[in-house]
């Protein structure tokens, strides 16, 4: 018998920076989580033997065929709890991450077109600075990145994708595009989680895509989800995670489904603390995070940040405001590139507006790493003239 | 604490078929080696803690960054003890399946073409069902399927499949074009390994792919890997990982590490019982499978299979015949479509020659599923008129 080690890069808290050490915030790891899944660790530990979960099939019944049963009944569970998404008579579809979902909700809506030229996607700006590589990286004949969303007008078939929260930037969003061709969305949920944002509603659409990573912080698991209404196209994402790797990992599956149940049991189990209960602890968290990070950015003459809204949510029942995944950092206009200006004042590493479409004079820094780290942030972030 | 439950599909032997049940060997799920891992369960078991895996990253010194580091430790340990394949001096690639690989290959090769035509993908007929779809399926302009490698002639540049031993004949190969253009090949070696075909060397070449399905049956767990020379190809294979799901499952990496150490610790260590050995047992079994097989096949009046060349093998160090991971079954030339004859009068589902570039006077069954399924198809073939 073996226990996993820790192969967690970068490494678990404690850690000391030097001055001259560089801060990584480009991508967005989420290990703020690490220390609460410490102290449930024994709660959510899976344990799998040699023979177990051999087959490349799960379920006949079901079109999404190699989707372990607990893993969809820990899913639907979850968003009964949270009341984030409707999932009655809807299609759970697996995915190794919502990357590949992406890409398989792109293959289901386009791959049926008549139309002689791929199918436009876009986004509006500042968009996830992924989707155009993750579009074109194939140069696919059936769609093609084509842009700002805001911009778009032609009168031709189009998939918008719709990310809410927005990363980078936390703002709640629907469709933007006014042209009167036809269209079709791809929502994005990744942070549509209490401790990012107010639960409004039970979003309710024809896809949405919701990722382990940014829910949990597992992201070494890879593992997404889409919320299906059209069966048809529930069968086509399928195919295509069927074309592009066979199906999902089994034991990625039933570890994301025990970590789900032990969360969704803290809600539902008499007598449970509510310190302990998961999203608690992590709106706790990123509240935090926030409140120290606004009142730096208040402070400095250099950085400015968005004013978010405050809204009711009904998650928590009470007012609150977004703590977004993401720092979407403006400098003063005097600094032209504020990537650059962060690397060589701060020896902070962050990722370029113009990559999410947007100015340079902005810059994304992750909000959800290791707490060390958020720390060291915060002291060169006042420390800035 | 949660034991993984046994979600295996079709279930784990004892299952009693009807004369009207349909035996279903159309797939290759390869769960004839359940039972060794029954035996060897607890060896193999692997414990997974909350807090375990939760970073996207494993190791950024490794071209393949996440990758965890025992896995591709695990890998050049396995191939060093089966003698199959040089990985000194070779990059690591691991990827969602061999199926994510061979895409991520087709990426390499092509994304940096100047052509104005995608480059051609070819395998020489039979070739393995699912190029055709894994390669058309988004219509890239970067590669696209251009059949049969024995009949390509064109004067342009290619990339050829190879699949050794073959599926879905077994057949040892190399590259069969004959074309002067500049051409490139992918090695397919799910199946070079003891149990199917005797190991005549260390295979070398530019990129060669590995799956953990085939290798000790665990398919659900969607790991494979590429042993690659050239860096920038490593590098181009990961950026398409990246762009496609964001990397592998960790939970499927360290539990493959683990299965594969316990593999190696059984040849490395002095006192293993020889009948323990995971490559004595899985040849014997597949051994005894063909022996069955070809005993009922000679008194076939119907069905006929291709007869194998004896080889040495430098792992066992005897000589011995393939036992390939499936059956190639030709029926008599008054039979037009062997895949419906095999339905109609075993209720024996097989996959057709034609999904292969091959006659309809072919079928593919796999040789690889449940105990119970193997003995029933062994009965139902020999009461074939």
């Amino acid at each position: 018998m073996v226990v996993a080690t820790n192969n967690s890069f970068p490494g678990s808290n404690g850690t000391i920076f030097s001055p001259n050490d560089i801060i990584d915030l480009e991508r967005g790891d989420p290990l703020v989580f690490e220390a609460y899944w410490k102290k449930m660790s024994e709660a959510c530990t899976v344990v799998i033997k040699g023979w177990e979960l051999m087959s490349y099939l799960s379920d006949d019944k079901n079109v999404c065929w190699y989707m372990l049963p607990e893993f969809g009944e820990a899913v639907r569970r979850l968003h009964h709890v949270v009341g984030n998404a409707v999932t009655q008579e809807r299609h759970i579809v697996v995915g190794t991450g919502a990357t590949q979902l992406f890409q398989a909700a792109l293959y289901a809506l386009s791959s049926d077109s008549q139309a002689p030229q791929p199918i436009n996607v876009v986004a509006a700006a500042p968009y996830y600075s992924e989707y155009p590589s993750e579009i074109e990286i194939l140069r696919s004949k059936l769609y093609h990145w084509a842009g700002d969303a805001a911009l778009y007008d032609k009168n031709e078939p189009y998939i918008e994708a719709v990310t809410s929260p927005n990363n980078p930037d936390g703002v709640i969003r629907g469709p933007v595009v006014k042209s009167e061709a036809e269209g079709k969305q791809v929502y994005d949920f990744a942070y549509y989680w209490p401790h990012y944002t107010p639960i409004t509603h039970k979003a309710d659409h024809d896809i949405m895509n919701f990722t382990f990573s940014k829910c949990t912080g597992h992201a070494g698991s890879r593992i997404g989800w889409a919320i299906v209404k059209d069966i048809e196209i529930a069968k086509k994402m399928t195919r295509y995670v069927h074309m592009n790797s066979i199906g999902v990992s089994k034991e990625s599956q039933i570890r994301a489904a025990k970590i789900i149940g032990v969360i969704c049991d803290g809600y539902q189990n008499f007598g449970s603390m509510e310190s302990e209960l998961f999203f608690e602890y992590s709106k706790r968290i990123m509240r935090e995070r926030w409140e120290k990070l606004l009142k730096v950015i208040e402070q400095s003459k250099v950085f400015t940040v968005a004013k978010f809204p405050t809204s009711y949510c009904k998650f928590t029942n009470e007012s609150s405001e977004s703590n977004p995944g993401f720092l979407w950092l403006k400098c003063d206009e005097s600094i032209e590139d504020c990537t650059s200006y962060l690397m060589a004042k701060l020896k902070v590493r962050a990722r370029g507006g113009q990559r999410f479409g947007a100015s340079p004079k902005y810059a994304r820094l992750s909000a959800i790493g290791t707490e060390d780290e958020f720390n060291e942030l915060l002291k060169r972030l006042s420390n800035a003239d």
